[in-house]
């Protein structure tokens, strides 16, 4: 990759843009506008904050480099035809190089995975995370890989669970509160507490913005069963994309409406099952049986778009998917809500409570938390290779 | 539009699946799956908040209509190949036909404006929106039209923006805090405090979920200047699909990277600056200056971004949009933050001062209390055609 292993060899103002060569012989060119809205000078960015100081349309409408040459270090130098000046250091030059591979390099590193993992799971001991800057960059570098983490030893008291949410981020309140219960007791009166096993699913699909992450925090866990299932959704999403590309498709491109409805309340929003971005990357699932309401797509499309559906709520119930761990109590599960899904298996009431609490936060304070932390610790985590690609999960299934 | 004027007048079984036929003489294939999981028996689904009993994956693998007929009031009955029974009214089969103009008749209403509407402000009494659920409703439906409304009355007191917040939603806490104040004293000694204008702008770009509403309470408005502007983003957008349909399609695929950084964070979000869902219709405005970082696209398209985005840049500029009004004490203007862009003109701080507060919170339970209040109450609110349509707008420009 041109970038990781390359330096900047010349700088040449061709056909009025601005074209660098690099040492292995290739050649970018650095678009004008695009380059002098990067100056990093203190006149067009605060130098504490990074922030602009200038409007876009304030930039010359006529603009070019006037001069480009290489200083010191090889720092790009140019003088504008406006007579502003800009310095580019290589560094920046190559984290910002446009080259195709670069640009793939610099792509959010997932590392899909299966329900073999249940022997290595991302745990981190929970006083040691808010304790140690390391161990909790190392804890959050595995969740952000993974799509969830477990903490240990997390005080089995009630409220808890908003604690940790607001060390991890900000809890967001929702109209279930700032956190809710999941509690079966004996022999319930109240058929809301069942004891039945529940698929795997994301949380509440049916708001906007639909939660970022989840906590799930276990309190009580005496009755046998009710263990805690997960599934990767972006490996089940690849497998589906793997066997049906169609299915694929129809699932990133029409909206299933997700419901929810009491009586204070009436949460309506529309989601893809499966979401990709411009470059086809998988960047979100959101499944819920309970809660998917129903389909406003054309009416042409509607039993394929169904079948797709099934397809995939079949391959989240494929058993080498599914993670399976018993959550003891004073663990909390920490799953990103629109990547792991998560269920779990029927229990007996009758036999001993159960008792979990969760709260919702937002995944982007637990993105900053881990770039600030970046900046000063390099950590020892590496990422593991997926156990098995997505191409191997496919064909074995 | 056959959804709205016509009755169902016979439901027939041809090639397999349901056929209806309107009184007008359209006629509506109604797909298997799709119409099955769509049962609304009590079997399928929760009778208090209507959630599926039942997994998608449940349904049988081969499932057809053994029996279709209509019943008293017109309503479809049918008897499945698996022996089960559904019944669907004529009211859910209006509400959900799947015919095009039904469908385009189902999309959000939303009414664009431009700077002419200065003297139809929006605008609420605070303590009567809290009292009088009828004039709440209407000042919600006007606020969901418009991406914006006018709060008056609210107590000038700091903190009250929060309280505000938590009555139409639920604050959203971030790295800010629960509120945050902007704040200008005379001769101030830090220039983080600056008086200078602001260019229409959406907060927080570079947070993901970036928020859905902002709230901006005046405490204090003495300084000469300071003016508020709003600017209706998706007006702006559609103008621009006018001028510029190749700008447009640019600035809908290709994602800015917005980004915040000081001591203690370091968000990093990629948005483009116009969304606009599978029908073409815009969904979203996000525009920043100051935090638009930079442009990680394929380098052959980043000058054509450019030319896009300041072209856009101008289009908000223009004085004939901008809404322009003083925001007084007591006042708390609450606006979209993904379609109200908002900015302020330059002030005099040394003649006196100018104090707001501001929080966040998410669209989606305003948008529920409305739904709430809408089944009990029918609003005297009705939707003003815009006062001027979109292309009309753009070749005014």
């Amino acid at each position: 990759m041109q970038n990781l292993n390359s330096e900047v060899r010349s700088a040449v103002i061709t056909n009025g843009a601005i074209q660098l060569t690099w040492t292995l012989g290739q050649i970018s060119h650095l678009g004008t506008y695009w380059l002098r809205d990067n100056c990093p000078c203190s006149l067009c960015r605060h130098p504490g904050n990074g922030q602009k100081l200038y409007e876009i349309v304030d930039l010359p409408r006529e603009l070019s480099p006037r001069e480009a040459f290489l200083a010191e270090n090889q720092t790009l130098k140019v003088v504008w035809s406006d007579g502003h000046r800009s310095s580019y250091t290589q560094d920046w030059l190559i984290a910002h190089d446009l080259s195709e591979q670069a640009r793939a390099a610099r792509r959010p590193q997932v590392q899909l995975w299966r329900g073999d993992m249940a022997a290595s799971l991302p745990a981190g001991d929970w006083p040691t995370v808010v304790a140690d800057p390391v161990a909790e960059l190392a804890w959050l570098e595995r969740f952000s890989a993974l799509g969830f983490g477990l903490l240990k030893n997390v005080p089995t008291e009630p409220g808890a669970v908003a604690e940790v949410g607001d060390r991890l981020g900000f809890v967001r309140v929702t109209n279930y509160g700032r956190l809710f219960d999941v509690k079966s007791v004996p022999n319930p009166t109240n058929l809301a507490y069942t004891a039945v096993g529940l698929g795997v699913h994301s949380d509440n699909p049916y708001r906007h913005p639909s939660p970022g992450v989840q906590l799930l925090h276990c309190l009580e866990s005496e009755a046998p069963g009710g263990d805690t299932l997960l599934v990767d959704g972006f490996a089940a999403a690849e497998i589906l994309r793997q066997e049906d590309t169609v299915a694929f498709e129809l699932l990133t491109t029409l909206p299933m409406t997700f419901h929810y409805a009491d009586g204070q309340t009436d949460l309506v929003a529309q989601q893809t099952l499966i979401s990709v971005n411009r470059d086809g990357t998988v960047t979100g699932v959101h499944f819920n049986n309970r809660s998917a309401d129903w389909l406003d797509a054309p009416a042409e499309l509607t039993e394929d778009w169904y079948a797709a559906y099934i397809q995939f709520g079949r391959i989240l119930k494929r058993p080498e998917l599914e993670l399976v761990f018993r959550l003891e109590p004073g663990q909390c599960l920490v799953m990103q809500n629109d990547r792991t899904l998560h269920g779990r298996t029927a229990f007996d009431p009758n036999l001993g409570r159960r008792y979990l609490q969760g709260c919702y936060i937002d995944r982007d304070a637990m993105d900053s938390r881990r770039r600030v932390l970046r900046r000063t610790i390099t950590t020892p985590f590496t990422y593991l290779p997926p156990p098995q690609p997505a191409r191997a999960l496919a064909t074995a299934a």
